[in-house]
């Protein structure tokens, strides 16, 4: 019993559409509502969040340096994972998060150009070996999900960059999937709502969420 | 020209005076004051300052893990290392730190008890092979500095530990210097203040700091 399952993607895939859909996916699998967490990332803590505000607002007077940015990503999530993850699997519950780990190898180091094995060093003494039961990478054409993240409303710090950047991060996600394919599944965000739904719950049965036992 | 040269030492060991002593020491010896920088760690940007917030404050609901509490100093760090002291020394200035990386060895390898070599890898990630061209140890007994920390006002998360804590830190220090003899070099801290004074003065003179070229 418990899992924790992340959702993934670039900007405007439709991470937050994908967790009402886990969730509406567990409670209909007999989960009560008290034994779901929702995390999101960068935050989810008291702390977490106010390392978030950084990471997030545009500075005017001074730029946020990569390793800043890594360093500041891995300190909200050893706060995340060791005060709020860890505990509520251990407790039997499920934890839904938006975005983990994989966002920092697709957005530091993919995007930012960070050396991949530095990033796991990082990761190594903030985390360790933990790691998600399931992924969803939610797809989506850079351009058609950015079209998507303005709709939104103003852009954050991340949403600004370059078209070769979300190109970058796409790929990444795409190579860690098929790297770790046992774990992290994609999910084609360009779909109609109604496919992109079906197609999340059909990733859910198949890694036997809620299915066994 | 131009030299980093940093102050360090526990709770109530007389760092800020040391600090003035120094900067007395640049003025008297022909530094123009505009090319004096005064930083504090972790802070000394506007960024890092926000991040200062977060490793000082006492939150009720959540503690601080070891681990963050690294990474957030690092992440100051490169803010810090990055956008002023290496501008700063690049156009000849000379920078006084209230703290730097001594500081991180001291607290959260032996004071928190962290692995040595892994302070070391993010130290490489976030600032590389950057070391102060001096640095000083303020050093003095932990019980003796507390009183005066206290003396002080309201102590922090980190005046709030243990004497145990305190004593690993002070050794640590020491033990440092030690090892690094070249460039970093003790006060004794406990003497009366002329007589403390009067060491920073040689110390300086003897690293050559403004006495060559």
């Amino acid at each position: 019993m418990g899992a924790f399952i992340v959702l993934e993607g670039g900007e405007g895939a439709g991470k937050s559409t994908a967790v009402a859909v886990v969730k509406q996916y567990l409670l209909s699998h007999g989960v009560a509502e008290k034994d779901i967490i929702e995390t999101r990332e960068p935050g989810g803590t008291e702390i977490a969040e106010k390392i978030r505000t950084i990471l997030k607002e545009k500075n005017p007077h001074e730029a946020l340096t990569s390793e800043a940015e890594l360093l500041l990503m891995y300190a909200a999530r050893t706060q995340l994972v060791n005060l709020v993850i860890k505990p509520a699997l251990s407790a039997g519950k499920f934890v839904i998060g938006d975005r983990h780990d994989l966002s920092t190898i697709a957005y530091q180091g993919a995007g930012r150009g960070m050396d991949i094995q530095k990033i796991a060093g990082i990761r190594d003494l903030a985390i360790g070996d933990f790691a998600p039961d399931l992924t969803i990478v939610m797809d989506i054409e850079p351009a058609a999900g950015m079209k998507r993240a303005r709709s939104r409303g103003e852009l954050d710090r991340f949403e600004v960059e370059s078209m070769d950047f979300f190109n970058r991060i796409r790929n990444s996600f795409l190579q860690e999937a098929e790297k770790h394919s046992d774990r992290i599944k994609v999910v084609d965000a360009g779909q109609e709502l109604d496919a992109v739904k079906a197609d999340i719950v059909r990733v859910l049965e198949k890694a036997e969420i809620c299915t066994v036992g």
